[in-house]
């Protein structure tokens, strides 16, 4: 299926000279949306992984499905102060200013592999911190695993230590 | 599978007096994952559904695996600002101040039979909200199927003129 067929470009959204790759026509066509969770199943299921990993909130829409379809647990990665127990927190820089990622530090067992879903690899700055959250809490990242990858950002040279996997591809 | 076992009671969080119903314990469990999205899969399959809308970000975590195994498309409404192209939106009342919903205005086609899936019913505030989007985009709503449900909120009766399953109850 040639999912990029199912994404909708959107010029100067959220700003000026941004190219926002809009997913809700792919997981709106139900055909699309199976595709492209029983590929990323596909791609992990002999990989061993415990649990997935996914930051809020478009990371829940493919990360809690591929959970499901491989009969695993979804850790959710939250924006600070929604998740209600003790947690660890990361702050990472961006374009103007930083944020912070927490998660739950009683949610992955030391040494379990985990697999971290999201919808989009761009400079990778985000998913580092995510991995940063994951391997303070004891849990070794076994993949990254995109829907969409803007080649153009060199995302994948800040993630060279990982297994990095992406459906669709564009320049930026 | 009792799934309240699965689900941790935090109390006094976001703040004093509140009983927080933390979901995270559930979904990071593979099993109580499946279990929980199959049953409302299965309350769903013979109701004709065309689609599953679910509000962020909870709503996301459920509503996107049920479409899945449904093998039909996943609609998200997002907060004010997210959703790239054309959209509709409602403002509603929270408990201070006011809050507002958007979806897509192309999302839904007329006469599409919705089924909305969320993490709590509590007041019915926000899905009343939803409702309204998805019959403003021409969608009917066919079922609500929440995974809890305060029952001391009253939030069913808000519901009266929609099915209504939860799967597991609290009073408040």
């Amino acid at each position: 299926m040639d999912l990029k067929n199912k994404i909708k470009v959107v010029e100067n959204f959220p700003k000026e000279g941004i190219s926002f790759k809009d997913i809700t026509t792919l997981i709106g066509d139900g055909e699309a949306l199976k595709f492209t969770i029983d590929t990323i199943v596909e791609y992990l299921r002999d990989k061993k992984i415990d649990l997935i990993v996914g930051p809020e909130a478009r990371g829940f829409i493919f990360g809690v499905p591929v959970a499901y379809a491989l009969g695993i647990g979804f850790v959710p990665i939250r924006k600070k102060g929604k998740l209600p127990r003790e947690i660890v927190g990361v702050e990472y820089g961006l374009e103007y200013g930083t944020d912070t990622l927490e998660i739950h530090k009683d949610a992955i067992k030391k040494g379990q592999r985990v697999a971290v879903v999201d919808d989009l690899l761009a400079t990778g700055g985000t998913i580092n911190a995510v991995a940063q959250l994951i391997e303070s809490v004891g849990g070794e990242v076994a993949s990254m695993d995109f829907v969409i990858e803007l080649t153009g950002l060199n995302g994948r040279e800040n993630l060279e230590r990982f297994d990095v996997l992406s459906l669709v591809k564009y320049e930026f």
